[in-house]
């Protein structure tokens, strides 16, 4: 009763640019229906979407933070709705060499409608790596690449297919990568795709590229993958990634890349599928056991980092406590006079110091609280897999799981 | 072809307690499926867990900003999933006596399966008002109820049935109530219920309760309706309440109120529905002209919003200029002696002075992009449904409009 043809019964490409400096190709060959980028500023954005609304006639930049998220998007499709989710979590913002926590990293959601399909496309950034030997914002992509999946799985749930752009600042193997993609059911279309045309391995951070710190890189030669395409279909749909490409460090015209990152071009196929193809519509694929055991990787890394958030807010504490000794001794010493000048001269510094602890215990106090926000899911999540496995398989075969939770009293 | 028998497919009473004092009652007659309490604290929320295991094996405490959201759940069905949204705008840090913005103020998700029916419970608690005649949190509150109305909107599309409980901190006549029922199309189970029995109008903050500020209701004799039971059924499901009741100022045996806020009881009742009763799924109800109306008014209002942001950001731009002048000023005395001292003195408040113009900066940034955001969401749905407007009535009758919007640049 399915029809077992395999003609397209949507197809649509797309153009990604993680980061752009105000140079978009607008040659005819590089005009995609949907051109997701990632841009420096507001004005950037303006500046965009004057030069690009012959073609691309709807188009939403999406605020967030104190400087903004940066994240956009291009259609020729009007935009049936949209809406965003800032991550609770994104770097301290006394890393303000970083940056990331002023940006607001977020997921924008964007509805449309495609020849009768529902299409939700959403478009993130997640915090950056800076170093991955020692990674102290690792724990805060887990906690982002969660609440993505999150969001992406409470509303999708009526999507025919689910589209996810954008530079997740996670290699492939990544525990944050692995996570979202078991948790959603999302497919890679590098690895999915029969036709790939581009860098090498499907980098898209290569050493070629002028903008990108060689050092950095020196343990990959060909580069990282670090911005992807994801998809799935529900409902009945099959979706598959005709053709993928990269650019390749720089742009064939200007011999200037376009970005710091290479940007990403792919053809989706959309077409109907008979019921047994359909993937389970609540928990991505039916096989568990890889889930459960990145669901504990995850609650475990964490877990860690809770423990860090308090101890920086115990120390803080501390910190705020001798701070408010050394406040009082400097009273007493500018009032009994000696080392009147000294004592004053120190008021300066040991107030900032009651200031910084004051505002660095309260930054911890916050993020331990998302944090275990994010644990208690993954918890409750892995708590009624267990009930399943007690259930017996046969009853519930979507959520096997082997072993026992350990901490059962959290969440239950 | 449907069954138009009028008996409850699925009956489910449930208590909300907007604030307890470690006190929720544990007689028999009190025993609901599930209660929605507010607390002041988790170690409130561990405490009442145990308390509550036997009767409400299902728990969740939604943790968010420094104190945490006080927000959690006690249920006798187990809790499928949960998630949480935790407001982009709530308050300012500064007003430290307010306390909101340490709270983080959220909305939590809890899906559950009663009986075949798919439940989307949302509890939530918005910024308080504190003062009705010089609000300074309306723009907030209308932020707030928009993006709880958007969360609702994007999450619940495959829900059955639709229930929101919390205490909105808004009149039933507010802006920020009337956009969320119309934007979701909730009901207010107070206005729709044939039996209820309680606090005169409805009232859940009542003169007579002795922890309740007399003062602030002065102008309301009877009290202020500020906690609200709201549901809708989609999908073919009806969706109607049978009872609601309040407490009524004081525990009858304690003497002494639970909370300084009544709370509510409510038993709802769920029937199949001929598909003409259906509500439209994605937009609530068909007639959109309040709707739209509406929404330029909160357009408007977080408009005023935005401006009033950026002067503030713009005030601590010239404050941060202002203190680094005087910093530097106050050195050129240290170094040239005479009122050496005096200028040394001067260091800790200048310093001070600088560092808080740049968090009240920052922050105001934020708040304009925030408050940007809202808008142009809004300004998007308003944009929708002039273009339906042009499209004609007959085509889209969904979203009629009669004027044309104002600030076409921002969205098209």
């Amino acid at each position: 009763t399915w029809p077992s043809s395999s003609s397209c019964l949507k197809c649509f490409s797309f153009y990604i640019v993680p980061c752009v400096y105000k140079e978009i190709p607008d040659s005819p060959k590089h005009l995609h229906p949907h051109l997701f980028a990632q841009v420096w500023s507001e004005q950037d954005f303006q500046y965009l979407r004057q030069k690009l609304s012959p073609t691309y006639p709807a188009a939403h930049y999406f605020r967030s933070g104190v400087i903004g998220s940066g994240l956009c998007v291009f259609s020729k499709h009007p935009i049936q709705e949209f809406t965003q989710h800032v991550y609770t979590l994104n770097g301290y913002p006394y890393m303000i060499h970083h940056g990331d926590w002023f940006c607001g990293k977020a997921v924008g959601l964007l509805v449309l409608h495609l020849g009768g399909l529902v299409l939700n496309a959403y478009v993130t950034h997640l915090h950056a790596e800076y170093s991955r030997q020692k990674d102290i914002y690792l724990t805060h992509r887990v906690a982002q690449a969660w609440e993505l999946a999150q969001f992406i799985h409470h509303t999708s749930k009526k999507a025919d297919v689910v589209l996810l752009c954008g530079d997740l600042n996670l290699h492939p193997k990544d525990l944050g990568c692995r996570l979202l993609k078991e948790w959603t059911g999302l497919h890679d279309a590098y690895l999915e795709t029969r036709d790939f045309k581009g860098s090498e391995e499907g980098c898209t951070m290569v050493p070629e590229n002028c903008y990108v710190n060689q050092r950095e890189l020196e343990p990959f030669p060909f580069g990282i993958r670090i911005d992807y395409v994801l998809y799935k279909a529900v409902s009945g749909f099959y979706i598959s990634c005709k053709t993928l490409r990269t650019t390749t460090g720089r742009d064939p015209h200007s011999g200037t890349p376009l970005s710091d990152h290479e940007a990403l071009m792919a053809t989706l196929c959309v077409r109907h599928s008979p019921p047994q193809h359909i993937p389970s519509p609540s928990h991505g694929p039916a096989e568990r056991s890889p889930l459960t055991s990145i669901l504990k990787e995850a609650w475990t890394e964490l877990d860690l980092g809770v423990a860090q958030a308090r101890w920086w807010a115990t120390f803080a504490g501390y910190v705020i406590g001798l701070g408010l000794l050394l406040l009082a001794l400097l009273c007493a010493l500018a009032a009994g006079g000696g080392v009147r000048e000294v004592a004053i001269l120190l008021w300066t510094p040991s107030v900032g110091l009651l200031l910084g602890a004051g505002a660095v215990y309260l930054f911890h106090m916050q993020e331990a609280k998302g944090l275990s926000r994010a644990r208690a899911e993954l918890q409750h999540v892995l708590g009624r897999a267990r009930e399943a496995q007690d259930l017996g398989p046969e009853s519930q075969p979507a959520l096997p799981l082997g072993q026992q939770e350990g901490d059962g009293t959290e969440e239950q």
